[in-house]
This record gives structure tokens, sequence and C-alpha cells, in this order.
């Protein structure tokens, strides 16, 4: 059975997150319906990861195996012919058996973007960025430089996960402006995010952002390795996959 | 009565335009029901245009006359609080019974955006953009310009119109970038517009761009001032109302 690869965007507003729940709609779902009624078989696709539900994707990646006799089907077209335009596969590609979309991929990154300049979001933001108001960039700055670099994110990791070890390598927080002057984005990238990680790191941005806790108090709560220290989980929708890496990309 | 102005940002997808019609979703129809709870009495509001099913808006003005007893409420806050997050309140100001939303209006400026580069459209895009696929962007300049000026724009008027003339002058159609590197964003701006006038003219730029007339033929259509040879109205999605000029703005 061939492997290919696919690279997906997603509105996630309408989902229930990536990963199949019973009676819920999920992107993987979606996707699984379509593949196995090209495939006429029962098709799993695997996710580099799961999404939250809420949260969106520009550049989520994902491999599937096809059978032999489904080796012609214009998988491009296809899909995206039968797939709701909440998602689009932006890349198809023939991989070997030793790419899996989890399990190859070295890093990701993640935007987060919010709302920041005036009371009321424009409404054709309103899916895609976190209204937090005015907030001290600097101190943001400064907080996000002590979360930077291999540490246990222990108290950025959300219950309900079954990781042997809380240690990730985060390689860049970068604040950028938005499509709109009242958006600031943030950029996260890391080997790996545990669950609700970016939305914890953006919760804690937050919190210092409005003076709430001071930029050093980000250190504190990081090395305390506990989760009720650190401020409430930022919402979904402000939060989108851009980017996953493998060894084979040379991006 | 007082007068007061209102500026408005909408999303026009889950709405049939502007202009109240009986049981449907309309802009008119939503703000009319919270500004009459607000007034205490039934209360009209009067926009500077009505804009179609799906076309979106960052600018729209109206206006409202508010009983004496009401000019303490906090318009900005409260509407804002009432209506869904699809409409929004951008700005509220007093104003003089000389200001009337549509007659006191001496241009509007619209923008349509057109997805331009890949086959497929972003999820988080949809709802903004045409997709049709790659153009000739010269070509539709050169189209562009022969709109430009003060015409009789009868060829780009749709039916069920009550005007008494379809002469108006297009100041403006200027392109540029979108927020995307696939879109591309037509601004037109003018003394006054048809019904359905700027979608039509859209419809027009298209077909240029596409090869499927050249544009020398937009000055033939113009003069025949005969809507069944012009191409076909597009899609009301990637329409936004931008901005509506009176003599009081400076800007």
């Amino acid at each position: 059975m061939p492997r290919i690869r696919f690279t997906l965007a997603y509105e996630g507003t309408d989902f229930c997150g990536w990963q199949i729940q019973k009676g819920q709609p999920t992107i993987q779902e979606c996707l699984e319906k379509h593949l196995s009624v090209l495939c006429a078989q029962p098709t799993r696709i695997f996710g580099s990861g799961r999404t939250d539900s809420g949260v969106h994707a520009l550049g989520q990646v994902a491999h599937v195996d096809i059978p032999e006799n489904r080796t012609h089907i214009p998988w491009h077209k296809a899909l995206n012919a039968m797939l709701p335009p909440s998602i689009r596969v932006l890349k198809v590609e023939d991989v070997g058996f030793d790419f899996h979309a989890r399990y190859s991929c070295t890093s990701k990154t993640y935007s987060y973007t919010m709302w920041t300049l005036s009371d009321y979001v424009l409404p054709q933001r309103r899916r895609y960025v976190w209204n937090t108001g005015p907030l001290d960039f600097r101190a943001m700055d400064r907080a996000a430089a002590n979360l930077v670099g291999e540490h246990d994110f222990t108290s950025f990791q959300n219950i309900g996960t079954d990781v042997q070890s809380a240690v990730r390598r985060v390689t860049r927080i970068q604040r950028s402006p938005g499509i709109t002057e009242q958006e600031q984005i943030w950029t996260f990238s890391a080997t790996g995010f545990l669950k609700q990680m970016v939305r914890n790191m953006v919760g804690l941005l937050n919190a210092v952002g409005r003076d709430k806790i001071s930029p050093d108090q980000a250190r504190i709560i990081l090395r305390a390795k506990d989760r009720s220290l650190a401020p409430a989980t930022a919402p979904a929708r402000g939060l989108c996959l851009e980017y996953v890496a493998y060894p084979e990309d040379k991006k």
C-alpha cells in the first residue's frame, strides 16, 4: 500500500478538533469518510498531532496508506471536490514508509493572534482572534524570553495527557503585527508541544501583558512544574497550526 | 428627537443583506430590533444604502432619531452588548438633522477581493473572496480605466431598481495586493453606485482577465447601455462596503 502525505488547511470553528469522537464533527472523521469512499475500504489518516476544538490550521500534515489499485486517483482534486470548504487539501506528495506524520515530525510552529487595540472585534476577524484589549508588549516579550529553551513544561500542560516527559524545546516565541492594525501575532516553534501548551503559554503572556504578573514570574511558574500556578488557558480561536517540519523538507 | 450616526462593520454571510425583508435575517432588522428595545419604542435606522445578501461592510453608515429621554444611553457599548458578533458598532456620533446617512452621502468606496493564485481557497478566506483563478491583471487595469469617469452605467445595473438616471461618476478603480499572496483587491469609489454595479463591473473585469473579452470591449459595453451585453454579476462574498463619505468628514 503506497503512502501519501497531505498538507491541510482548515477552519476549526465548526469542528470539535482533529481527533475522531463519536457523534461529533471532527476534521479526522470528515477526511476519513471521504478517503474511505475513494479507497473503497475503511481508511485511516494519521495527523502530525491533534488540534483542539476551534483551533485552525494552515499547514497540518497527515499521511494515509492507500490500496495499490487506487494509485490512479487524483487525490488533490478528488478530495477537495468532496470535502466541505472549511477543509482544503493544499498539497499531496508520495512518501516512503519511513515517513510518519506524527513520529517523523521534528518541530511545529503555531501562531496565536490577539486583538489588542480596540474594544470590539471586527466581525470578519472574530473567528481568528482573542479579544484581549491593550497589553504591555514589552513585558510580554520579556516573559516570552523566559519560556524559550529546553524546559519541563508541566506548568503549561493541561490534564488528560499520557506523555512520559513534559520536557520540550521551545526554539522561538516571536511577536509580529497582524493583518489589521488591531492585531498582534505570537509565533511559537518547538520540537513538540504538550496538550494546550501554546494556549497556556498565551494565557501567561496575556496575564503579564495586563500586569497581573511580572515577566520574571514566568520563570518561577515554569520552574514550579505546577499547572495550578499558571494563568488560565487562552481561547482556541486565536490559535493556528502554521507549519509542521520534517527532516526531508528543505525549509 | 436627537439624531445619532453609527459607523458599522458586519459580515454579510449569514444575512439576507441590509434591508428588512419579512421572515429573513437582515442587518437592518437586527439593528432595529435592539434599537427599539433601547428606545422603548419602534425605531427606524436609515442606512447609507442597501448591501446585498452576503456582502460585507467595514464602514457602513446609518442614522437613527432617538427619543429625548434616551440620550443617556451608552449606545456604543449597549448595542455591541446586544448585537450578534457578526455586527459591530465601530463609532457613534451626535449629528444634526441636516445629516442623512443616505442623502448627505457624497461618495462610497467598495472593495472586491479575488482569489487568483491557487486552485483552492484557504478555508479562513472563503467567506471574503471570489475564486477566479489566474487573471491577466494588466488587461483588467486597462478595462478598468475605461470605466472611470462620469458615464451612464445602464449596462452595469441589475433590474429591479427605480432610479431616474443611471449616470454615476466613478472616481477610482484601483488594484492592490490582498492579505494573502493569492488575493488581489479591487477598490471602487464613486459618487454613487447602481444596484449590483460593483459586482457587475467586477464580472466584466474578470471576463477581461480571462481573455473572454478585450479591454476595449469594456468601453463598447458601457456605451451600449445594455445590461445583456455585459458579463454575469460577480458573487457577493468578495464585496465589502469600505467607506461612506460625507461633507462634514475631513477624510
